[in-house]
């Protein structure tokens, strides 16, 4: 009960199934809920161009503008793309959905891992990258990334087990407070750059090249902005969670974040080329604008505040779409079925704990260093994007509605260049890490369509189709005792007048010690309620061997014979009394635990000191 | 059954109670047994002294002599007076027994709660000085030294769960093997020392003095000397495991342990004292009398193996005295049951199991450096001899069989003499860790007089007498069900096969969605077997909250409302499908758990696939 008065604070009272409908996202909300993990990027993807450029020298560095501007073709691609997917599938267009509806069950299993692996990665990459801006700015917090880390996704995991509005509504004041810093320092450097305004930069030294200027080295450092492009599919994904008319809001939300983003990502590009920001260090390069911006003063800490923000908000982005693609595919009997249930707060609990779970996990397992995540990251959402519009093309080419030509031709210039970015992506990361998801994905679609099997097994096997009649019994009730006193006597007498008359009922005594069995039947003879009293001798001592033995004996009579054990326990008063007792009972029940035709039945006899 | 297979092959087969009196010990075999104990602080009683001398400086190690001779003069005291105890105890005399006998409750409960403790010091500091003596020759080893002392415990306890008789085999060679060293080179040593025929030897530094002599110096070196008195209880405690007759077995073995083991002492003291030997650094004091005697030579490392072996076989004793003691206290009730009954090799496993664990606890805790619990050591064993001791002069008071003035005489020496060294001890020893004693034994003392208490409790309370006749039940089966299904079926068909006439059948539904309650209501009609379905409504969508209610209203009728709950349970094939299924039986059982008058009753529906 005192577990139950916990969880209410942290996650508030129950609420009635009729409060779902109101629980849905207005616009301006949901912008705030997607948009942290679409936005949340733009403070990274320019960091890992350069960190890959940097690699051949400072002078290399220049090429991040034609690459950002790659990028940014490529978002608006992704985007126009997905415009359309949202606007079809107003129920919610996720990746899984739409491949299953067109590709078919493999491609929409793939998605589903593909995604679920990422959702995960979300958590752990954006709470570790915001507690890095955190860091840049107060550097004496170092040591406890990984503490802070954690403690960060415990916060966000109670904000969702309260439920999807009231966390959206904690989130939309700081999505919004980063677009206006990030787009402030965008425009206060370019126009101070210009004018002369900004205080006086600091000599960086420019490390020497590793490696000369390549198409490889190019292509690298254009998967790595890939990143950029994350986040896009968590509005369609989500769509089922917008007020409707979900379809044309979920479109409004996507064009909005996909300019803002791209005008955020290229304004720090161009600052970080214009700046001759070096990447590296314990400083991230958006610090490193700020700082060359504002210098070390309040708007400083402005920017570096909003986007840990923005970051450790990303993180909640998965916390929609997890829970939300785990009851479907729940409901599609991929995943144990305690997904699909929602929880007295109408949120998916388990998801969200499984979730934070893993999250944790990785965090604690790369010590609050996240970059050896993100190459996998990409790949998971390039997977998604190639089937999500490959679905889409199939999707126009099966239902040919109006239009459908230049539809389709969208989508398809959508599949074929994120087909392309993925092939690349693999290639290019194949050892920094891409391998593992190409490994992990299929070994999770193996495990989604095990789980399958053996539902839709199980199911055929309950069928009541074909059968004739209920089974019938011949029951055998055993009271198990060792001893003659009051608990003893309540089972007995339990066994007694429940049993029906049709039941045999014995008591059941293991011999340690011959004097003990005489004084023993003796006190049965006065207080066995007329039950007979079966002895069994153990020559080893072992109380369980015998009662397994004896049980056999009675079920080889044939397949009908059920059999009931009656096991009269002790309740003590106080928990450290609970070890003092009990503990054969515990031995026979765990021996008993899930074998045929027995029935294992505690008859609690409370002491009352 | 897999895991059976391996007890089978650590422990060895089960042995049944004919074989008891066969697993007695002769003479020989418990002189090895008992002596490890016994023997294995000469090799490092002495050091101990030095240990606190050389803080006055390396002029003061001198009083080693003196001390050692005093100290040997006590071990022979205690000793003679213990031979009286063994005499007059055939039984077994262990301090736990002989104060119950003659000073009463408390005082025996201390004497076991220091003794306890002691056993399980024992085993951490035998173990630990073992592999000191391993390390001192090897150094190599000397990073693994937890690691190693834990395989070792391991290592003993599975000895000790084959069986008293045979552990007591593997250990007699080791004995006499260190019997044979230690006396060889203390002989050796001084003829050499004499004649002149050891190796050259190394000058080593001699530190300054940090304090200087005086009394309290010299009262905490004799302290120190003191461990060398630990294994006389072993013998005393032991005697039931000796041959008959027991007693007389028993005075010989002491007798003969008091006369090697002072040998032994007297002469590596002397050695130390001869050859100027430091305490400290990495080698242990009988490693460098070894070395100085033999040089580094297949000698030394004779003398070496055989310390460590015995050091390591010492705690062994432990594995004889704990679980017997424990044992013993359980027959009294004042522990749990668990420790009175013997194992299949008629072994008390429970306690030899606790012993390993809170012996490797100990040894993890303090890192394999064990120094610190020595103080603690001491004075449990000091406080076991004074109440012994004291115990036996009570005895002969009372008693006053032939010969007991000289008796008690001696026996009263005993206790006075081990009472002044335990209050020296305390004294002395208090900030280094005595007060835990002081702490812990109390605190012990509780915990068996609490446990006590409870038993007789509930032995009262669960006592025939006075009861006129059985309870008498109204009893309510409800088979709770999620859908209708064969599982279901079959659960509802036990139910009402099994149900005497008296009782009432109910399935008990709980309602998520009242679409798919009209459909199963439907599907009722046709398979519920004429047993009556209750459809309970739930708000929040919890299943175990509306279940609960119903069953408080049926008892809330009285207090002889009986509920038997009836859950259908699938048996899944494979380990991994149990996570599938069964998870909200799961949560039932769990709430039902220990409450009153509600019996619940799993009906497994095994699964083909």
């Amino acid at each position: 009960m005192r577990l139950d008065a916990v969880k209410r604070l942290l996650v508030g009272a129950p609420m009635p199934l009729s409060q779902a409908r109101h629980e849905r996202l207005g616009k301006a909300v949901a912008l705030a809920v997607f948009a942290s993990d679409r936005l949340s990027w733009v403070a990274y993807a320019t960091e890992e161009i350069l960190l890959v450029l940097i690699l051949a020298g400072s002078a290399a560095l220049s090429y991040s503008l034609p690459i950002a501007l790659g990028i940014a073709l490529l978002l608006a691609i992704v985007v126009v793309s997905y415009r359309q997917t949202v606007h079809a599938y107003p129920q919610g267009g996720g990746t899984y959905l739409v491949a299953k509806d067109n590709l078919g069950r493999s491609p929409a299993l793939t998605a589903a891992a593909a995604l679920l692996i990422d959702y995960v990665l979300t958590v752990s990459v954006s709470v570790a990258a915001g507690i890095d801006a955190l860091t840049s700015a107060v550097p004496v917090l170092h040591p406890f990334r990984v503490v802070l880390c954690v403690a960060t996704i415990v916060v966000i995991a109670l904000a969702n087990l309260r439920g999807v509005r009231e966390s959206g509504r904690l989130f939309a004041a700081p999505t919004y407070f980063f677009v206006v810093c990030i787009l402030g320092m965008v425009g206060y450097g370019i126009i101070g750059a210009f004018f002369g305004w900004l205080p006086e930069a600091h000599y960086e030294p420019h490390p020497p090249g590793l490696e000369g200027i390549g198409l490889f080295l190019l292509l690298r450092a254009y998967s790595a902005g890939c990143t950029a492009l994350t986040g896009v599919e968590a509005v369609s994904n989500g769509v089922q969670a917008l007020k409707p008319p979900e379809g044309r809001n979920a479109q409004a939300v996507l064009t909005w974040l996909g300019v803002v983003s791209i005008a955020m990502f290229l304004g720090i590009t161009y600052l970080a080329f214009d700046f001759g920001i070096v990447p590296g260090g314990s400083e991230t390069v958006v610090s490193k604008i700020a700082r060359r911006v504002f210098g070390t003063s309040p708007p400083y800490y402005a920017i570096q505040a909003s986007t840990m923000l923005i970051l450790v908000l990303a993180a909640n982005t998965s916390y929609a779409d997890f829970p939300r693609l785990s009851s479907i595919l729940s409901r599609d009997r991929f995943m144990p079925r305690q997904f699909g249930s929602q929880g007295d707060r109408l949120v998916f609990s388990n998801g969200i704990l499984i979730l934070s779970g893993f999250a944790i996990a990785l965090l604690v397992i790369f010590g609050g260093d996240t970059h050896a995540l993100l190459p996998l990251y990409a790949i998971g959402v390039f997977i998604s994007f190639t089937l999500s519009q490959g679905g889409m093309v199939r999707r126009w080419l099966r239902l040919r509605e109006q239009g459908w030509r230049w539809r389709m031709f969208v989508n398809g210039i959508g599949a074929v260049v994120t087909g392309v970015v993925l092939l690349t992506l693999t290639v290019t990361k194949f050892k920094e890490g891409a391998w593992i998801v190409v490994v992990v994905v299929p070994l999770l679609v193996l495990v989604f369509a095990t789980m399958h099997r053996h539902y839709e097994e199980v199911a055929d096997e309950l069928s009541l189709e074909g059968l004739a009649g209920p089974p019938e019994f011949q029951h055998t009730v055993l009271v198990l005792i060792g001893d003659v006193h009051r608990g003893v006597v309540r089972a007995v007498q339990y066994a007694r007048t429940l049993a029906a008359p049709t039941a045999a009922v014995r008591a059941v005594y293991v011999e340690a010690d011959p004097a003990r069995t005489l004084k023993l039947e003796e006190r049965w003879a006065r207080w066995g309620l007329g039950v007979p009293l079966v002895v069994l001798t153990s020559p080893y001592r072992s109380i369980l061997r015998p009662v397994l033995e004896y049980i056999d004996q009675i079920q080889s009579r044939g397949d009908d014979q059920m059999v009931t054990i009656v096991l009269p326990e002790f309740l003590p008063r106080k928990w450290w009394q609970h070890a003092l007792h009990n503990q054969t009972a515990l031995l026979i029940k765990g021996a008993l635990l899930f074998r045929k035709n027995i029935v294992v039945a505690d008859v609690p006899y409370l002491l009352k000191r």
